[in-house]
């Protein structure tokens, strides 16, 4: 299993994981790059593509909330729990197939997945030096300068808890005006732009926002579109470079 | 309304919202205070206390599941979503009751609350100035520092998202062993310590953690217990302080 990169997209409930899983699996097929998609999350509805491996195949959130009698809140966080002993499993079927990346796609709710110790679990048994996440910044959300400086913060958590290396999109770009991507891709780089912003919604410290980027928690995004396929081609790149070329790995965690 | 103080219990998942709740009310009752409880969370299974305004009167993630023909995960988004066209009911039901303090009980999952615009209507409707959320340090995850860490910037994105004054607490102290209660409540006072302990996790720069410090993102954090009432008083000290002495509210926003 050395030779396999697995990339989990992770990002808050509503964010568009299963559609990046979707799209970005549609580019590795249009490059001819041979893969395998993993769906990890117990409680999927519908998902738009076709999981080669799928966690509910031994758990979902509705067998959970019968055999164990609980409700819905209860049966997500047992069932993102119970994901973790099926780890081994889940190697074991990707073994079948000749795949140079796993896309895998993580439960609904961010916290039942990085905050929850299933995610350490798995990371684990897949092999962490393997391992690289596509964290998404809800597009709505980030919008506005407060929210958007709250996906950072949330991004922070799954940094500091996954320990492996994350790379920030900008998710359903194309649900957004031009120049709301603008503005959002521009409070990614320039942190004065984001206070100045943050500050007419609200009182702040200047002095908060120079210190968040001196500790490197603003990163520039990438805008991504799973609808049009936009900037698939820049996360692969940036997975390229996190194996095989000279990307700094310690710049992606902190 | 005006004279009602609106204490939110804002935490992620079974970091011990609703026994918090419970354990708080005892402790009004206790000294006497008038107060009541709202549940805002329409996927509650079960609750250690009497809701005196209840969200599943009018929302269950139950009956959304089946109305809209969506699982568990979909479910629990509209349902979260939903609570927010019921906020003026909900201040309709408590004019019923003379009470100087409302408990509200939020979603299972943090990020349905905090995250997605409901959190944003019903402060508004029941009015900012009157708001103040208790913030929920899971006590398992806050045991590791990374955890700990990982926590904070949960946190961070809770006062950034809801720009209320926000008591940071460590839930559920009596889980754990004394000699790691001290330790959590060390690493919310003394950066350094805090950085001397994640290093021995992960290869992290001292940078960021006194960037941190510096930001103002760790706080002191205070012990509590739903289990023994440990910290009740502290909690409730520091409400009264926010409201009726003199406590600097920007410092409990940053």
């Amino acid at each position: 299993m050395e030779d396999k990169v697995f990339v989990f997209t992770i990002g808050t409930a509503g964010s568009g994981k299963s559609y990046f899983t979707s799209s970005f699996s549609d580019y590795l097929d249009f490059k001819k790059i041979d893969h395998a998609i993993v769906n990890l999350d117990p409680g999927a509805d519908f998902l738009p593509y076709e999981p080669d491996v799928d966690v509910r195949e031994w758990i979902t959130v509705d067998d959970v909330m019968e055999k164990y009698n609980v409700g819905p809140n209860g049966a997500q966080i047992v069932s993102a729990d119970l994901i973790a002993t099926k780890a081994e499993d889940i190697l074991d079927e990707l073994d079948l197939y000749s795949a140079d990346y796993v896309l895998v796609d993580t439960p609904g709710q961010m916290e039942l997945f990085t905050l929850r110790s299933s995610s350490e679990i798995i990371i684990q048994t897949f092999g962490r030096q393997n391992c690289v996440s596509v964290f998404l910044f809800d597009p709505v959300i980030s919008q506005r300068a407060s929210g958007f400086t709250s996906m950072v913060f949330m991004y922070s958590s799954a940094v500091m808890r996954l320990n492996i290396p994350q790379i920030p999109v900008l998710s359903k770009a194309d649900l957004l005006p031009e120049h709301d991507v603008k503005r959002i891709l521009t409070w990614s780089r320039d942190t004065d732009a984001l206070y100045d912003d943050v500050s007419k919604e609200k009182g702040l410290s200047r002095d908060l926002f120079h210190l968040l980027r001196e500790a490197g928690l603003i990163r520039p995004l990438i805008p991504v579109s799973a609808k049009t396929g936009e900037g698939m081609d820049d996360v692969y790149d940036i997975v390229q470079e996190i194996y095989y070329g000279g990307e700094d790995l310690e710049s992606m965690r902190f």
